[in-house]
């Protein structure tokens, strides 16, 4: 069966509608691109870089507004301090491997000097997950070209998923994980508003996975479809990017992102000990310009905000399971195989654990 | 049917086993005690006042480790400051309604002072969830002499459930709510411990509600049993108090607490803006003795806690449902009604849910 | 020599110039009021309210942002947790005696029920430092009367400091502390700002107690103006509020409290273990208005707000002062007696300290 | 006048005593390594990297507890996550310039797979001050090779201060700053500890300038010593390393680097808008090993804690002004100079602020 959609297979999670590419960039001006980088010599690597851009290159000088949430805070996601301090987010946002933080954040860097030579300084966001268990990643294989390419490449429309960019060697729920997204459209105040996530999924249990309840990683088990025994299942991460076009302040990011938790929850991931569950919302409503001195905003109002959640929540749990859909059977280093869900098997659980009526 | 506990319905979720008594009893130590306010006159009065012991009196002067995690802080938490500064809990927890948080506070003062006298003062830690739809709570019902009645019952065994306590006149997920518990069994670093949870439930929308998965409440629907529609859904709350007796820090208890966010969410509460959701974890396996200048302490790894984290989860999820089975069809304030979990619809939801193997 | 402000002295802290009345009420629309409980049967009473409002009585619908820090919080401030979710403030701050933090908790909920009756419930602010030392505070001497009486009594104008309030048996470096406030005006983005601090200061050794970094405490000593010896002098706190009518988001209202730490460290605050050193600061530039579904605001850019952080740190550093300038011996409770700060020899220090030009 | 330490002018700050060497050295098992970058071709460079290890090489695998506060979060200091989850630091902290973070960072990984094979991966901890006003900053100086030559350099004894290491062109209260250090020892819970502070201080306004109180910056003024005016003096930032050997758990190492903001504001920082003032203190009296299930620790009591706050305080304090005392005025990128606090004008102004008894 060739990989595809979630909803593609007939399954669909969540009572809310997706956008047009049930995708991050559904959210207006919000692009992506990704670098993947796959090769056996001199060492195997599968790897690569995510990037995520709030804006137009207009970012640089028109902040959005932007929050974090560390569910299980054992990985890394740079830029934090000044998002807890003002949240205010200026620069793209990259996910790759944990060996690679460093060399993608001064990327950035140098993309800043490149393109927006006037501002001194800018304070990166990049996080990660671990793929060492699939690819050579103590060669340090992703150069600042990489990410610059990933950064340049950013397109809106629809988003590659599964074995690319920073998720190419992700291993999930004990199957091969990845890149996925996912979007969701609400009403809220009389308006309505996009939230979109995107997601690097690296962590998990086979036997919590769940899909709309149903407990697939039971169901299928280990014996058809081996599980990578000795990857450190309880040693992967999850980072989640949750974008809206909804006027949120800062505070109100912070919220959103702490939602991502309900739509991990609902796949089955639990925050295990060694794993990096970050999640970082960013919200485009509001323009912050450089240089000006008193910005004109507009805030939703707190009890408006549960749909908003709610979507946050969908968003995330879709995206996770079209990371898993989407993402191909995988031999890499060391002789390493992480094996793709069966989709056949997916779809068949959900019909047994599905009353027809 | 008989309202029952989850169990005894032959429901079982998650797969971690219960202690004896399936309650936070089961960590030693850990005594619950309840004050239940039912009266008409002079106005409808349900309510209550819940109070939790970590340990026996000699918790004036043995402290226990503490954490917290606010999901969505829409509520009340006193002793908050303290417990994120230093991680050290020394006096018992009560949770009651939103208007008496000040009342049952200071009971707690006053009960410092009767019976650890030498303390100056204590910080008490009183969380609050709202039952004003059901109970005439701007009368302020409660008095310092409920709370400490509360206090003084405190024992260890079985807990009451549903209708008791600061849970009497909750309402969760559009059904009547109240109080809960369960626990786990899990063994850790080659040692047992014990993860015990409480709840006091009163949030969520019925289409949300999720049982081992099974959408519950989209299934049971309104039709036959209606929901209390002008009942604030939105706006309710959940307090979970989590206790181990397994040796943790203060900073992992925090980690505990953030784990009862993953087991609201397999229930189906997504933190709604209008929900107070914090949750506190104690842990009584180190003991820090008023007057010690230097305390022996044991700190179990952070590698070997994910069973414990696994165990708040399902912990929480249980005692979130054992309040809804519990938890009785109850007439209050202003001729309100609220619609206990038909549990009979419930075992048919399930089955249906569930293929026979 | 008669208690007097700090300025009556000849002594100026800090360089920006304060406001109208040099008091937290140069902030258009904060008002202040006060209980104080002096009595001497049936046991030594020495304690008291004091009431802030960040507006007047349409507060209740029309919140202000607000931001907390706790730089050490052994200490209490209830209403935490919706302040730390969405930063909002309806309702108006009490500091009290530690023991009577739930009376007047719950008052102010009286007070919503009497004054704000279709809002069904508030999170009340209330703050503490504790008075036992002077005051018999386990007889629980406030009831919500005294509460709601300084509530009602709240007017703009001069502030009372010193014995009055909450502040009325406070001890400060050893000295007889109190209530005390203190603004600055400031230009930033082109507009004038009013930043006000009131402060309950309860804390300190007095060796540390520095005027304008003369160090005061260490040269007045202990010989002709005994230190209360056997008093907690490591178990005090300090409660600070602080308002501004400057238009920041909530976010940039915790980053204003964090400033209050450097206002208390000028003055010789270093945060014992036993003290609550916990600030908030509040922002009335916003209007969010119950039932506006989108709110229009303004936001100070990040870089206009340094003048506003050194004007929250010499408002919080003449505050104090002034509560010591103005406080006045007292006798209570154990006939322990604080005394004053003897303003003669004050003077006599700065002169000596200060090179004549 | 040679350059000094600030004790050598016979200026003490503070009333605890130093440690042997007046350095974060003092700390048992501390070691301190730079690499300095001066060069003129092909631009102007004055950067570097300075490397901190809490304790020897064992660190990889015998965890030091550590905790972070951020004043003022406008920088980067990677590893947070890790640090706030579960307060475990196993590799070394280096500090250099903002651009360079990431290649030094990746160092430490490098560094990881080269000493350290049998753990897949670090999360390393690095920090950052701005040094682009004498650095050609945007050139990315700093190469992983001179980031593995400072960790590689690292020793006990005394410290180079001034212009060394990621201290190298730093500017604090618009004269020449740098790195510093100094330590104080104190007795707790009848045991002797030290407490060392370092710092990268490129901070501050001149006007704000104190030591021990008095007033230095307004009393030098800028008409002999001119200020770097056209610095981003309002940008600047200053990273504080705390190290103890008390058994501190993680909760109260942020508890200790909260007091740096006491000793920073002592000599005048105030947390600028466009400073990273980011502080980590880290307690090397217990241990955590590798694979340890339960690890054995002792834990300082709370109130046994006020000694080593004051420590915390003073440390930091006379660090900053051991970086200023000891940088010389140094001319780099563009033509600029900032020069150094002169240091008979620094004596003079004491003279004529202490009274003679």
């Amino acid at each position: 069966m060739a990989r595809a959609r979630l909803r593609d297979l007939g399954i669909a999670t969540g009572s809310l509608p997706p956008g047009r590419w049930n995708a991050i960039t559904d959210v207006p001006g919000v692009r992506v691109g990704t670098t993947t980088l796959i090769r056996d010599t001199p060492s195997i690597i599968r790897t690569g870089v995510t990037a995520i851009w709030p804006r137009g290159p207009e970012l640089w000088t028109d902040a959005v507004f932007a929050g974090i949430h560390s569910f299980n805070g054992n990985g890394e996601m740079t830029g934090w301090a000044w998002i807890a301090e003002q949240g205010l987010l200026a620069s793209p946002i990259c996910i790759t491997n944990t060996q690679s933080v460093g060399v993608v954040r001064d990327a950035v860097c140098a993309l800043s000097v490149r393109d927006n030579p006037s501002t001194p300084w800018v304070l990166p966001v990049v996080a990660e997950t671990f793929d060492g268990w699939l690819s050579d990643a103590t060669s340090f294989p992703v150069t600042a070209e990489h990410a610059i390419a990933a950064l340049d490449a950013a397109a809106t429309g629809p988003v590659a998923e599964g074995n690319v960019g920073g998720g190419t060697a992700m291993i999930c729920h004990e199957f091969k994980g990845g890149t996925g997204t996912a979007s969701r459209v609400v009403m809220a105040a009389g308006e309505q508003f996009t939230v979109g996530a995107l997601v690097q999924a690296n962590y998990g249990a086979r036997e919590l996975l769940r899909v709309d309840g149903v407990p697939v990683g039971r169901e299928i088990g280990t014996d058809v479809v081996p599980s990578p025994r000795d990857a450190p299942r309880e040693a992967g991460s999850i980072i989640v990017v949750l974008a809206t076009d909804a006027p949120l302040l800062p505070i109100q990011c912070q919220r959103l992102a702490r939602r991502a938790t309900t739509g991990l929850a609902w796949v089955g991931g639990i925050g295990f000990n060694g794993s990096g569950d970050i999640f970082l919302a960013f919200a485009t409503g509001n323009h912050m310009r450089q240089g000006e001195a008193i910005s004109a905003l507009r805030m939703l109002s707190p009890d408006n905000m549960n749909s908003l959640f709610q979507a946050a929540a969908e968003a995330t749990e879709e995206a996770i399971l079209n990371a898993l859909t989407a993402a191909e059977t995988m031999t890499g280093h060391a002789g390493h195989t992480a094996h793709a869900l069966p989709l056949d098997r997916l779809v068949d659980v959900m019909h047994r654990f599905r009353p027809s009526r």
